[in-house]
């Protein structure tokens, strides 16, 4: 463990959290938010508000500042306005506190050169004074092992995730999507303009963090980019890295300068690592969710000949199209499972091949757990794409669709990638919570399941990547 | 109105359909499915049954075959065995009857010779008796206002669209799908392997039928292609056509051919198709509901430039990335707009520009207001985009996120294509049902919504390439 790793650990795990900047109304957004939150989600350290006058705040006493609590502060968050951040830091340095979270904004990203000189007096003094800090302008860290979740409306649950990330929004946005789908993170840390630390800073803390087993990750600017390349093709061997590059385009970029008075540039860079390291590429929430899912849960498929198990002819058409079109293959099966598909298949109104069109996969389980067993067996089959309808009036299908416990079972035992899709996408609310239900129960049981082909087909093509460059590098 | 535009009128008007092919025992899906479903969706023609034995079926009087009839069927679907097909519609030739539906499967998508063999016999007795017949292996025709819906369990609606297509699973969740977002279908025809009539037939058609106004075709194959061409190009100067080639690739040509027995190849035709009509490429069925969406809701844009109004740092620089990689341009706004903005946007934490980063658009409808009409008046704008979240704990949001009359009132009456985007994409199930409610609830009052910017971004997009094209054409 690294010097880097005892030092960045302490923002997740403080035996005590110093808050300057809380009004002595609670409720506010502001300082006051972290102490409630912390408080809710069952942070056992020390929680002191820093405030001038005020004896008590919100049952917590409070001091005049940093100087009179009776111990040194693990973590000193600042909520105070931009132009009083460069004293409150000068005081934590005086009185020996090294973990700073600067949530006030009003820095490099409004614009203005008062901004960008006071983002650089805090950098200047945090070099001086060797204080390890995170921000300005964000959210700070979150650990729901440690009851360190400033966003307390979604449970925290601690998993397998990591995430690093320069927009607060965004990554409670992730832990929220990926809590409902059964998955906790173990730790993340929005950083906004990152003038100190940077996102290989957290990188490299979080690739020598066995509990986290994927990495993801929103960044505006690269921080030192040569770094950020060397670190993603180290990690990467390791644990996959989900990147999501805000401000791809010029207008991306203009954005990006507002909100975290970043440099979005290097574009150079950019193609440089996700062509080099493997990492994959996410430009939405849903890439992000959906590839942590796929990279998070499956194995390594040994190619790219996908078996797409449905119903229904035109969509095993389109299925069939939309996996070609994300560089996955659909390859003729093996003799063997033809010849047993052509025993069990009806010649009329299905198809006996690749795509297998075939409705009895919707309602007979064990006709599925049948064709999931010859899937498995066929050395033409890399990856297998279950595609599972909601039951409806419509198609004249009642009941349950519910995997039986043998399907998970076997699945999850069975070493080739598996995924469903549910179709939960359309205009019919009812329709869409019974599959959103749907997709949700089957992620919980460690199965990726998609609301859609295409995102399913992506996926899959990611973790083929993903692994493809990894067993290249050896 | 052309003797086509009488006769495959027949199809979706019919005073009387004969039924040949129909089981005892109503339930089994087959011929008697059509009776029961034409009479639950208020059919008001005679319904004859044909079985050889049978007095009566489901309280219908039975006649034992097609001359012992009291009339002459104006629609006979035929529901019998694929070897017995020829000779009932010899039948059909000897008593009159012209319009023909071939439910009956088992010709070329078998596979075999014997299959090819009678595809070419009923193609080649058609002809020579001049019967219009749609199929084999297909639903037929489909037209609410008629009563004619094969498919009951979905209510029928009757409005703006037409659907074309080789899938009859595809054509039934469309309608489904697009009911729910309140968008009627005037009449879809699935047809199958299209041995007589193909999709060229059914476009001329529905291109001169005032009550469709966008058309929605699935194709495995084009048919007559020359005429396909030359048809979507005239046919896109009057109304959009928004087209899914099934069998793009090569996997999915060879599931076509078990499919509907079609010949998908013709790359060359389709790359022209698109090229130079303006018809709009879906490649999945949320492409299809988007596009139908944007292109029957929304009046033509005067360029490509979108303003994005939304909340959230991170978003607005992903949103801007967006619409640049569908192609859209997000200028910067001009000068009275943004003088407004800066006036109204707080410094820190928001973002005056475009994208515009504002939580108050999401809880302050005389804010949004405000902002549309900022929008409607800038020279620069020539869509929008409103981003709007579902209200959640996480984000301490809370109150009804439904549009006020005044915001549905001022977008509908004005002349700048505007669409929401409302995020009910993740693995919540309550979430999502709430914002899929909103979804539908926005696109019932006549504006577009969808589940995420990339769908906006892309339809938008597309609405915006269609409406070039035509003003190009003249």
């Amino acid at each position: 463990m690294s010097a880097n790793q005892v030092d960045l650990g302490t923002f997740f795990n403080p035996g005590s959290v110093a808050v300057v900047g809380v009004s002595r109304k609670i409720g506010a957004f502001g300082g006051a938010l972290f102490l409630r939150e912390y408080r809710k989600s069952g942070f056992r350290g020390a929680l002191y508000p820093i405030h001038p006058e005020a004896d008590e705040i919100d049952g917590l006493r409070a001091y005049p500042n940093l100087s009179s609590l009776p111990e040194v502060p693990e973590l000193v968050i600042l909520a105070v306005k931009a132009k009083l951040v460069p004293s409150v830091l000068e005081e934590c340095a005086r009185v020996g506190a090294h973990h700073i979270h600067i949530f006030a904004s009003g820095f490099s990203e409004i614009g203005t050169r008062k901004g960008a000189e006071l983002e650089r007096r805090i950098t200047a003094i945090a070099r001086q004074n060797g204080l390890l800090v995170i921000g300005p302008n964000c959210m700070g860290p979150y650990c729901p092992s440690s009851g360190l979740t400033a966003w307390g409306a979604v449970p925290g649950k601690p998993g397998p995730v990591g995430v690093i990330s320069q927009s607060g929004g965004l990554t409670q946005r992730l832990t929220e999507y990926l809590y409902s789908l059964g998955i906790g993170t173990e730790k993340a840390v929005s950083m906004g303009n990152a003038a100190v630390l940077d996102g290989p800073d957290y990188l490299e803390f979080m690739a020598e963090d066995d509990r986290i087993r994927t990495i993801a990750m929103y960044l505006e600017s690269a921080g030192d980019g040569r770094r950020l390349l060397h670190l993603a093709r180290e990690v990467g061997k390791k644990k996959p890295i989900v990147i999501w590059k805000g401000g791809e385009s010029d207008v991306g970029a203009r954005t990006v300068a507002s909100h975290t008075g970043s440099m979005a540039g290097e574009r150079r860079l950019w193609d440089a690592l996700f062509r080099q390291t493997g990492a994959v590429q996410a430009r939405s929430m849903n890439d992000w969710a959906d590839a942590l899912l796929a990279l998070g849960l499956l194995p390594a498929p040994r190619g790219k000949g996908v078996f797409l198990i449905g119903g229904g002819g035109g969509s095993s058409v389109a299925n069939g199209d939309t996996c070609v079109h994300h560089g996955l293959e659909v390859p003729r099966l093996s003799e063997p499972t033809m010849e047993r598909l052509r025993e069990t298949v009806p010649t009329a109104g299905s198809i006996a091949g690749n795509p297998l069109d075939e409705w009895r996969i919707f309602d007979d389980p064990e006709y599925l757990l049948e064709i999931l067993g010859l899937a498995y067996a066929d050395p033409e089959v890399s990856m297998v794409i279950v595609d599972r309808m909601v039951p409806r009036a419509a198609f004249h299908m009642s009941g349950d669709a519910s995997l039986t416990q043998e399907v998970v079972d076997f699945v999850t035992r069975n070493r080739k990638p598996t995924v469903f899709t549910i179709d939960c996408d359309g205009g019919d609310a009812d329709l869409t919570a019974r599959g959103t239900a749907l997709r949700a129960e089957i992620c919980r049981a460690g199965i990726p399941a998609y609301p859609s082909l295409r995102r399913a087909a992506w996926a899959l093509s990611q973790l083929q990547s993903y692994h493809a460059h990894r067993a290249a590098l050896g």
